[in-house]
């Protein structure tokens, strides 16, 4: 019973990624990806519970182990950081609901994770996410991402409760 | 049946305020209100389901039939817009999934429809909120707040589905 299985989001509003990476040992594979999309449409109280329920899904489907998220980069505009902070808050709550704890790294920990170098852009992180997991196939930019925290949570997490 | 229950919200991940109002034709009284403090000393996914948990509770005790909560107003500190942003995502979430569509009012808005004037200030809103529901008794700031909302709902609000 040494596998672990991670659960990477990359939170937003309009695209939410999520992907499923499980470690056996040093072993690393793919085991789910997809984006929560809410309709634009609808109320934000809607679109930020389609997220919310979105993710609550996944969980139960494939009981995660654990759940790691990108630290959000704060930038000058507040606008930006509302939005996606309301989306990050569902996201976390999600997690926090099925008893998951949440690692949060920061972007330069997972690029150097990923790809060795923390000033990596996200087309590299992409293409390195699909050569370590082959077997992905075909994986959006947002999909890429929240594969990219679960690969530097498996990397970097303290996860020896359940490899010791 | 022209009763409307009005449930309003000052989200915060600290104390989230809550408030419920009833509108009876044009009469408006208290009903409850309270605050959601999370323990700080938990990691942050946990804090915001606190606010998430919480909120749904409420809901699902005193069943509103509408729910209001504060525009934010977002100024130059992309952080504290961050941090607000995840409490008021959650909340939102909450509302949503219980059905309950959430208005928005500006700060603005809900001033002039307790004081009378879009610039009182935060004391003033807390006075008149316990001048406008005397039975509500001692009113913390977060839940004069959140009844703040819930009372310029009644006033502004499109109840006319409800109230025809």
């Amino acid at each position: 019973m040494a596998e672990v299985l991670i659960l990477g989001v990359d939170p937003g509003l309009n695209r939410c990624g999520w992907g499923l990476v499980v470690r056996d040992g040093a072993r690393l594979s793919h085991v789910a990806h997809g984006v929560i999309a809410p309709r634009k449409q609808q109320q934000l109280a809607s679109r930020l519970h389609d997220v919310f329920a979105g993710l609550c899904e996944v969980i139960a489907r494939y009981a995660p182990h654990e759940a790691a998220v990108e630290e959000t980069f704060v930038n000058a505009n507040a606008r930006a950081a509302l939005a996606l902070g309301q989306a990050r808050g569902v996201a976390l709550a999600a997690a926090a609901q099925s008893g998951l704890t949440v690692a949060e790294y920061a972007p330069a920990t997972i690029k150097k994770a990923i790809v060795g170098s923390g000033g990596a852009d996200k087309t590299q992180i992409a293409f390195m996410v699909r050569r370590l997991l082959p077997t992905a196939g075909d994986v959006t930019a947002d999909a890429a991402d929240a594969l990219g925290v679960a690969l530097c949570h498996a990397a970097h997490g303290n996860l020896s409760r359940r490899l010791a």
